[in-house]
C-alpha cells in the first residue's frame, strides 16, 4: 500500500513514469495537516498547461510529479474532515485552497491566499503553485478536503460517465470561466480563439450558456475539423481572409458579442506570412477587432509573469505590445486569470449527470494507461485533437 | 438672437474666442432633427481631453469649436420633445447618444451605435466623434434632448449649488465610473493614479461610495498638495521610493483592493530617472503591482487608437508594452472606455443637491469668462490644480 | 385603407369581432406623436392576462379593442422615426415605454414612468394600461418606434419562423423573465408552476439558460400531457402526493433550486380536497416550500391590486395570506412584476433565428384568423394546451 | 479557569446571571472538533431578537444561554486550527457557519447547511438554530473558527474602538445586508422602518453606501429623537399623517428608491387608531406603498415560521396578509433572511477602523457589565435608544 507511481518531468520534452512516495497527510511544508485526504486516482488529465513545463517554458524543476486534474476515490481521510468518507467518489479543482482567507470566502480560490507562500493561488504538480504534489500518480494528497472536494452523488452514476467527469477538475470550469467572463448568455454571438481542449471546453460551455453562434479559430486543420464534427462553426487562421472577414461570412457581421481568448502567451502570428513567428499580443489584439462596443474579453489562456524560452526581452518579462488604445475606443473590459473551479464545478457536474452536455466527446478524451502517459505529453504536443486521461488503475476499464 | 461666440481649435497649442454660427435643430449631415432643444449655456468646462486635441496629439483639424462638457438652459425646443420647456435648466452627458440603439439600450451609452458614422460612440466639440459642435459657445444644439438630458428639479437650488452640478457632465461621472469599475465600495482601499480633476474626481467617488481610504499618486506636488488638502491620502512618484513601498507605509499593505487609471496613454515615466520621457504603459503596469488578486482595475484615463504624437511606431497606433502576465496571475480585470454619462449623473446630482459630495471644491472649480478661457487652456496644460468652467453669459456671477 | 377590425371586448365571457377605427399617429390623450409607426399586423396572440379580463375578474370596460401581443409589418412612420421604414418586419414588445424617462433609462420599461397617467407601466388593449388601443386586429399603433421595435433582420428568413418569432412580444421574454429572476443558469433544478403557455415558455427559458432539470406542475391532465410530450418532467398537483414528495421521486431531493410562479392570482387549492376553491397564496407558499434556502423565486405570473372578482375582501385588495416567515427563514427573495420585454427580445430572437430554441412547439402555437378568434378564446380559457395566434391577413398562411 | 458566568433564559420576561460550565471543543452533538476555538468574552451585546425569546414568542427552553453579537479574545485553539493563536481579537460572526457546505461556498453563511440538523443557518445561543452554546457569557466557544472568526490587525487600535467593532457581530451587517439588498447606492432616496439599533445599522449603512436622504420611522418618540440627533430624517408614524405624505414634505415626492424593514413580525398597527394591536403585515404593505416602481425592499426584520404568541391562527404559523399586487404593479423584489455577516464584516471593520463610519454612537451603545445584563434587557424593552453591550471582563473599563 505503501506504493506509488506518477509521472514525472525529468527535461525539457521529457517526462518519464517513475516510482513517486506514497502520500502523508502532510503539507509541503512538512506539517500534518488533519483537514487532508488521500486519494486512490481514478483519472487524471494532461493539460496544456503541463505542456508549458514541459517545453521549458517555464522553471519547473526536474523531478517534480505532474498533473493537476484531478478525480480520485477517497482512501483515507484526517481527523478534522467531516463530510468525506472512505470510498466517496469525488473531483479535484485543480487550485488548490485553503477556504479560510479571504480571497476564498469571495469564491476566488484560483488566487488563495495561504496556500502558497511566493504568491497568490496554488495548484498540484506545478512550478512555482507551492510545492504540492502532482495527481499524475496512483494516489495523491489533497488538503482542505471538506472545503476542496466535490463529491459525486452516486458512485456507479458518475463511473458510468467517468469520462465527461473528469472535465470537471479544471479544462471544462476554465472554458466556462472564459465563456463567463466574456458574458455568454443566451442569444450571443461568440468567438472562441484556439481549437485546443480549453478552447473546445469554451465552446461547449457556450452552448451550455446558450449562445445563438459560436465560431472557433485555429490554425491547426485537424483541430477544426473536429471542431466541426461537433457542432460548432470555424474560422482558419492560416488563410489570407482576416478573421472579421471570414466571421463576416458567417454572421453578416464583422463582430461577436463575446470573444475568449483560448491560447495564451504561446500565441504564433497568424495568416500567410506570419504563421511561423511567436506573436503573443496576436490573439488579444485580434479580439479587440472583432469584439463589438461594450463587449468582454475573456481570459481563460495563460499569460505567464516570466518566460525563460521568450524570443525577446519584453516577452520573457511577460509584456505584450497590445493595443489597447483599440479595446478602450469600444469600452472593453478583459478578464485574466486562474478559474475559481469551485464556483461552478457542482453546477457543472448536474448539467452532466442530467445529459445536458457531452464535453468528453467534445474535447475528444481518450482514456490512456499510466504508462502511455509520455506518448500522450507527445501527441498532443503535436496537435492532436485529443484530450488524453490517465486511467492509473484501469478502473474505467473495468467497467 | 442669431449670434454666437465659441472657444476655437486654431493649431498646436493654440484656440481663439470667435464667432460661430447659432446652432440650429439639424444633425451634423444637415438633417432636421425635431428631437433636439438649442441651450444657452450657462457653464461649460475645459476639459483634459480638450488638451489632447489642442497638443496636437489628435487629428484634430483646424476651426473645430470645442467643448462637451455642457450645462444650459432649455431655449427652444424641437417638435418631437415632450419632457423639456423653454426655461428648464438641464445637464449635458458629454457622450451624444440616440437612446434607440442596441447599446443605449444597454446603458452603454458611451458606445451609442447611431450618433456617428465612423465608429461607436459621439461627443461634442472631439474629434472622430461625430462632428457635432462644441458647447465652449453661448449657445449649443443637443439632440434626443429628452433622452440625453439631465433636468436640474429646481432652478434657484441648481443654480445655488452650479458649481457642483457643472461636473456633472463629464468629470464626476468619469471620475465614479472608474471607481465603480474598479469594484469600489464600502471599506475598500484605494489608489488612484493621476491627481488632474479626473484622478480628483474618482477619489471623492470613491469617498462617495464609503472607501476606508483612498491614495492619489502623481507627480506634480502642486496638485499632491491640493489631493492632500482636500482629504486624500498622497504619493508622490517623483520620489525614489516605489510606488509599492509609499503604499505600504501608508496601509501596512503594498497592495491595495482597487486601481483607477486617471492618467491615460500621455502618462510619464515615474521615479528618479523616467520622468521627463513619455512611457504609455507606465500606469497600467504600475497598477497590476498594486492591485491585490481578483481585484480590478479601471480605466477612466484615455488611451488612443492613433497618436501622430507618440514617440515610437508602437504607440502611434496606440499600442503599449503591458504586463499583462503579471495582471493575470492575480486574476485582475481591467476596464476600459468612454463613461456612459448617463448611468450615473441622476444619482449624483442628487447626491450633490442633499449635500453629500462638494466636488466643485475638490476639483478645484475656478470660473472664467468665455473671454478668459484660452488663458484657462494654457494654465490648466500647465497643471494648475484647477478645473476651468466658462460661463459665457456671467450667468453664475449675477446671483 | 382606412377601414380596419379587430377583437373587442364586450362583456363578461364575451368578445367579437368589430369594425374599429383605423389607427392614427396620436396618443390615447389625441395629441400627435411623430415617434410612432403604423404597423400591418402580421400575427397577435391571445395571453393568459386577456382572459383575466374576458372573464370580468378586472374593470375592463365595455368596447376595448384588446391585444397585446403584436408583431407586424410597418406601414407608415412618423416624421421623427429614423430606423424604421416602410416594409420592415418588427416585434412588437406589449409594454408601451418612452425610452426617455428614468425607469426607462435603467431597462424597466414594464414600469415606464409617461406613458399612462395613473400609474407605472403602459401596454396596448388592457385595461388601466394607459388607454393604448389593442392590436388583435388588422392595423395598430405603435409610439416610440424606434425605441420600442425590434426589426427582424431578415424578412424571408422571419416569415419563416413566424410561429417562433411571434412569441417574442410577450410569452417567451415573460416565461424568460421569471427563470432570469428566479437565478436559473447551467445545471440548476427548476420548478415552474403552471403548465399553460407561460408555465412552458419558463420551462423552454431554462432549457436555454442550462437547467439540468425542468419540472413543470399543474392540475391539468392535458397541459401535463403536453408538458412531458417536449420534454418536460411533471407533476400533478391534483394528486394526494404533495409537491414536495413528487420533487423528491423526479431529483432525490425535495426542494429545487429555483422556483418560478407562471401562475398567478387566479391560483387554486392544490390536492385532493381543495382543487375546487380559489386559493391566490397556494402557489408562492407552496414554492416558498420547495425552494433550496438561499433560493430566489420569479414572479411572472399576475397579482392584481383590485380583484373585483375574488371571494373575500382581502383578495378583492389583492392581499394574500403568504407564509413570509417561511421565505424569510429560508433567506428567499421574491422577484415580481410586468417583464421589461426590450431587456430579452433582441437575444431570444437571435436563439430563434440560430435554431436554439423552438419555443412555437413548446407553447403549442396554433394559427387562427381574426374570424376565428373568439373561438380560440373560448377553447384557451377551457385550458387547450395551445397558444392561439391571430393572424388577421393571412400573411403566414400565404407562404 | 474552568468556571464561567453567563445570561441565562429562565421563563417568559425573565433573564438570570448564573453559572454555566466552561466551554469544550466540542460541537452540540458532543464530538471533539478541533477547528474551534474557545473565547474570552471582550463584549457581548444584546439584541433585539434575543427580546423575541425573552417575550416568549418563541420556543426558546428555560436554561438557555442567550447570546450570539460576540466579540472576543483567543484563549485556547484546536489542533486544526491554522491563523489564529492566543491573544489575537476577533469579531464572530452571528451565524454558525462551516465554511464547507454548498450555502457557505456561495457566500450564504446565514443559511449554512451542516451545522444545525433541524433546518438551514446556525447561531449562538438561539432557539431553533443548532443549539450552539451562547455567548453573554465570560467564555464562548466558536466552531471552525479559521472560517468564522474575523482577526482584528491590530489589538490596541482595536480596543481603542472597542464600541464600534462589537457591532460587527451581528447589527451593523444586518442593517447593512438590509440597504445592501434594498438596492441603496450613491444618490438613493431611503426609507427605513424602525429606529431601533437594526434600524440605526441600516440608517448608518445608507449613509456609508452614499444615499442622498435617508429616513427614519418609528411610533416611538424617544427613538425618533435620537434618530434625529444623529442625522437622520424622520416620519412618526403615531400621527394622523400617512407614511407617504410625511415623506412627500421631506422629499418632495411620496416614495422612495428604496425601503428597508427593519421592524418584523412583532410590528404594530400604525397611525391613530391602531397603534396598539399588532398587526405583521403592517410593515411591509406600507413599504409596497412608498417604495417607487422597479425599487427593492430589505427585509433584515425578523419573520418567524411559528409564532406561538400570535394574535390569531395565520399568525401563529407565520402567515401574513400582504398586498403582493400592489407590489407586483410597481415590479418590486422583496429580500429576506438572516444576514450572512461574513459577506460584509471585513470592509466594515475597515470603514471603521479607518474613521469612516461611527456605529456606536449612532446606535446608542452603552456599555454595562454582565450582572447588569438583566436590568438592560429590561430598559431596551422598554424602548431605550440604546445598543447594550455586555462587557464580562470589564476588559473595556480598565482602558
Amino acid at each position: 500500500m505503501a506504493e506509488n507511481r506518477g509521472v514525472v518531468y525529468v527535461g525539457q520534452g521529457k517526462v518519464e513514469i517513475q516510482s513517486i512516495l506514497y502520500p502523508k497527510l502532510d503539507n509541503p511544508a512538512g506539517k500534518k495537516i488533519e483537514h487532508g485526504v488521500i486519494l486512490k486516482v481514478v483519472t487524471t488529465n494532461i493539460c496544456g498547461s503541463d505542456q508549458h513545463m514541459v517545453r521549458g517554458r517555464t522553471t519547473a524543476p526536474s523531478g517534480m510529479v505532474l498533473g493537476h486534474e484531478i478525480t480520485g476515490e477517497v482512501l483515507e481521510v484526517g481527523k478534522d474532515v467531516e463530510t468525506l468518507k472512505k470510498g466517496d467518489l469525488v473531483s479535484v479543482p485543480f487550485n488548490v485552497a485553503c477556504g479560510r482567507c479571504r480571497t476564498c470566502k469571495e469564491q476566488h480560490t484560483g488566487v488563495c491566499l495561504s496556500v502558497n507562500p511566493s504568491r497568490a493561488g496554488g495548484a498540484y504538480g506545478y512550478v512555482d503553485m507551492g510545492g504540492w504534489i502532482g495527481g499524475q500518480a496512483e494516489y495523491v494528497m489533497v488538503p482542505y478536503a471538506d472545503f476542496n472536494l466535490l463529491r459525486f452523488p452516486d458512485n456507479d452514476k458518475a463511473m458510468a460517465k467517468i469520462a465527461d467527469l473528469t472535465c470537471l477538475s479544471d479544462i471544462l470550469p476554465t472554458g466556462y470561466h472564459g465563456a463567463v467572463t466574456a458574458g455568454v448568455g443566451p442569444g450571443t454571438t461568440v468567438y472562441v480563439a484556439g481549437a485546443g481542449p480549453v478552447g473546445l471546453a469554451a465552446a461547449a460551455s457556450a452552448r451550455l450558456l446558450g449562445a445563438a453562434v459560436i465560431i472557433v479559430g485555429d490554425v491547426n486543420p485537424v483541430r477544426l475539423a473536429h471542431a466541426r464534427s461537433v457542432g460548432f462553426e470555424t474560422v482558419d487562421l492560416s488563410l489570407d481572409a482576416t478573421l472579421a472577414d471570414q466571421i463576416f461570412v458567417i454572421l453578416g457581421d464583422a463582430e461577436v458579442d463575446c470573444a475568449i481568448d483560448c491560447v495564451g502567451f504561446e500565441a504564433r502570428g497568424h495568416g500567410h506570412d506570419g504563421s511561423q513567428v511567436e506573436a503573443p499580443a496576436t490573439v488579444l489584439n485580434s479580439l479587440m477587432e472583432i469584439t463589438r462596443a461594450a463587449g468582454r474579453i475573456g481570459i481563460p489562456g495563460l499569460y505567464v509573469t516570466d518566460d525563460p524560452g521568450a524570443h525577446d526581452a519584453a516577452a520573457r518579462r511577460g509584456s505584450l505590445s497590445l493595443r489597447l488604445g483599440l479595446g478602450w475606443a469600444k469600452s472593453h473590459s478583459l478578464h485574466t486569470g486562474q478559474t475559481p473551479v469551485m464556483k461552478y464545478n457542482r453546477q457543472l457536474m448536474q448539467a452532466i449527470l442530467w445529459d445536458k452536455l457531452h464535453i468528453a466527446d467534445i474535447v475528444g478524451v481518450q482514456i490512456i494507461s499510466l504508462d502511455d502517459a509520455p506518448q500522450g505529453y507527445g501527441e498532443f504536443d503535436a496537435g492532436a485533437p485529443k484530450k488524453f486521461v490517465i486511467d492509473p488503475h484501469g478502473a474505467t476499464r473495468s467497467r
